[in-house]
């Protein structure tokens, strides 16, 4: 049932933040990606200035603001590689947060007992927003490469195995959710990769839901490629981006989703009953902040700091000595956690009682090290916990300072 | 189907709004209703000042910003005569927008097949709301009282007939959803009628989804009550509330659900699937204006200022002489237009070919004399034109000078 099934979840969210009280107050949080930093000074300028204008403060169209669609279709447009400019009033639309937009594409085209595709771990909410709107998650793992649990390897090798994919298929099948940069693994899908997938979604008519919202986010030269720029897959295809990871204001709920008219016009109708508009003052600073960026070479110095806050964290983690995989993209790192040893003695309260070894670990982190990290099972079906137990999650999304100040903490692991 | 029912529709908000570019630019909008003017300074203040802290720009709990809770608690607990403040943990829910609050509650309670009832007119996004979450709402009429097509009438006497309301009801009916004061009829519910209503949702066992997102704003001195602060009704009813109507803020999406833990909390686990979390710097700012508006006596001079508006109105319909209802709540009235003629060579283009004689009304309006007016069968099931066909509704959310000027301008019909 959609509600006894949820309600009696602790969020793995709600745990793991200091806002929420479980945690020690004086943790460092690595936990939930999001940056302990304000949105950049030009987006902040900007949103300031337009909160003193009349209409910004009011409904905006269901389909957005009509200067960030504009400015989304030309930042956006060529790596959609259409040979063409998107047209901002019918292949865009703005969402309140990626999270909303995801849930309006569920909410246009599931259909009660629908089957959707889910790549594990998977950025926990799918499965919510998939039910929620009446259809069945089915699983599918990403695969560890060999060796991942005993030393470093690149988030590249984790493999969806295509015969594992196909075998998931049924004449119920609707639709595939497939998220590159990849949280938490920080995989970036490559072309082959994304072409096979691409072409089993062809073959069996399935929808495409691309989570897409760390594009801006790939390190070491690494090329984003969208799933929807190749071969003929736009047409199957709805993209997912994230103005919170785009200009580090994960609070103000602006997202976008991209993809034909024929995807995007259900998913407006849905939008428009879900929320009917978002946040005007905000969609009108992120629409200037995109016209800014341009200009004034934000998206690559974002890469550049982020590129800065791997390595710092990478090299704490070589001090503590314990695996992890390398990430290519988006702003985590997972940890794998086998040798980690727990005292016998330790004790565990109720809020997590029944969870996987992966929970003990994190609260075992918060309380010892008071460094807040994320355990990944939530990100994994029940029978897959197995494929999450040994791992945990690290968020770079946070300052130098505190990066190496938690490295150091971490170390009283050791 | 939920999709292609909704997608061929235009939308009344798109065509009847000066940014969608159907109707003349230089047309006076009292159309849609949002205001013509900022949220109060002091509240634009907090929001300018909060967006230089790290925090409030990044994902806010899902239950919503704790220090507005607070003083949501605080603000409304009177008007809920629990003989208790609310909790506000668990208890009161934040919501992007009073829309996504009503989403929620439906995407929490609705199974496929629920029937819901809805007293016509209705606030049109509830029929979407409804079936998009697998629910069929069940249509009552709110009948207008004898004479109200000739002469003025007064809203309140506008009533559900109870008699039909318990015919409409039928084992699958699962909830009913009740907005006083009322849009459009500006009706504001007394305490005998919601009684009366609550005791047959009782007797059914019914949940109550109680849109009260005009709360602030009746006329008169009369008294908004809440069905949730009678008898036992407390205990099926969310009551929904708008920080957009509450403080001009219309494009803000703060809204808020206040009811028992056990309708809130499925609430809660909806709404995290749906949006995860609402912007932050606009809860902080809404926050900081409900503390303020305690001090600083906002909530009466708000009242103050639209029976002034109201009064404007008014005063240009007589002179237009056209029958209408005097409104108790919220900033629309209705008109009657049976009396107006319009001429027989009026061209009518396809955007509104197919909709009942308003829509023909409202666009022969926007042409002759530049008002923009909402048409409201679109707030009728399809059985129900009849009934709204020869209204029309005027906003008074917009300056005196505007609704003096609109006044005028409406002369041009005569
Ligand atoms: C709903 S949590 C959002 C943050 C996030 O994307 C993550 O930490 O995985
Ligand atoms: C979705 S339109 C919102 C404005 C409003 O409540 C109305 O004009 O009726």
């Amino acid at each position: 049932d959609k509600i006894t099934g949820e309600v009696n979840k602790t969020d793995v969210w709600s745990v793991f933040s200091p806002l929420a009280g479980h945690v020690p107050k004086d943790s460092l949080n690595l936990g939930q990606g999001f940056m302990n930093w304000k949105p950049p000074q030009f987006v902040l300028d900007a949103h300031t200035e337009v909160l003193q204008r009349v209409e910004t403060n009011h409904y905006q169209l269901p389909r957005g603001n009509a200067r960030l669609r504009k400015a989304l279709s030309k930042y956006l447009s060529p790596s959609f590689k259409l040979g063409r400019e998107l047209d901002p009033n019918t292949e865009v639309q703005v969402t309140a947060g990626a999270n909303e937009g995801m849930y309006a594409f569920a909410a246009a085209f599931l259909r009660p007992g629908d089957e959707v595709i889910v790549f594990e771990p998977y950025f926990d909410q799918y499965q919510g927003i998939i039910s929620f709107n009446g259809g069945k998650p089915v699983y599918v793992p990403i695969r560890a490469p060999e060796g991942a649990s005993t030393g470093n390897v690149q988030a590249s090798e984790w493999k969806v195995d295509l015969d594992e994919f196909k075998a998931a298929i049924t004449p119920k099948t609707k639709m595939v959710f497939i998220n590159t940069p990849h949280n938490p693994i920080g995989k970036v899908y490559q072309e082959d990769e994304l072409r096979a997938i691409g072409k089993i979604c062809e073959e069996h008519d399935l929808l495409i839901c691309a989570d897409e919202v760390y594009d801006c986010l790939t390190f070491e030269g690494k090329e984003h490629v969208r799933i929807a720029a190749l071969d003929d897959f736009w047409k199957r295809t709805v993209t997912v981006g994230s103005a919170g990871k785009t200009f580090a204001s994960t609070g103000w709920r602006v997202g976008w989703t991209v993809g034909p008219p024929n995807l995007i016009q259900p998913l407006l109708a849905a939008h428009t009953r879900i929320v009917f508009s978002c946040n005007g003052p905000a969609q009108e600073a992120i629409a200037i902040g995109v016209e800014q960026a341009f200009e004034n070479g934000f998206f690559a110095d974002q890469i550049k700091a982020y590129e800065e806050r791997k390595q710092v964290l990478l090299e704490g983690l070589d001090k503590l000595g314990l695996p992890y995989t390398i990430p290519e993209g988006a702003y985590f790192v997972l940890v794998n956690t086998s040798r980690l040893e727990i005292p016998s003695d330790f004790e565990i309260p109720d809020l997590i009682k029944g969870r996987a070894r992966d929970w003990v670990v994190a609260w075992f982190v918060a309380q010892t090290a008071k460094v807040v990290l994320i355990p990944p099972t939530d990100f994994y079906s029940r029978e897959h916990w197995s494929l999450g137990e040994n791992w945990i999650r690290v968020a770079f999304c946070k300052d130098t300072d505190t990066l190496r100040q938690a490295s150091e903490r971490l170390l009283a692991l050791k």
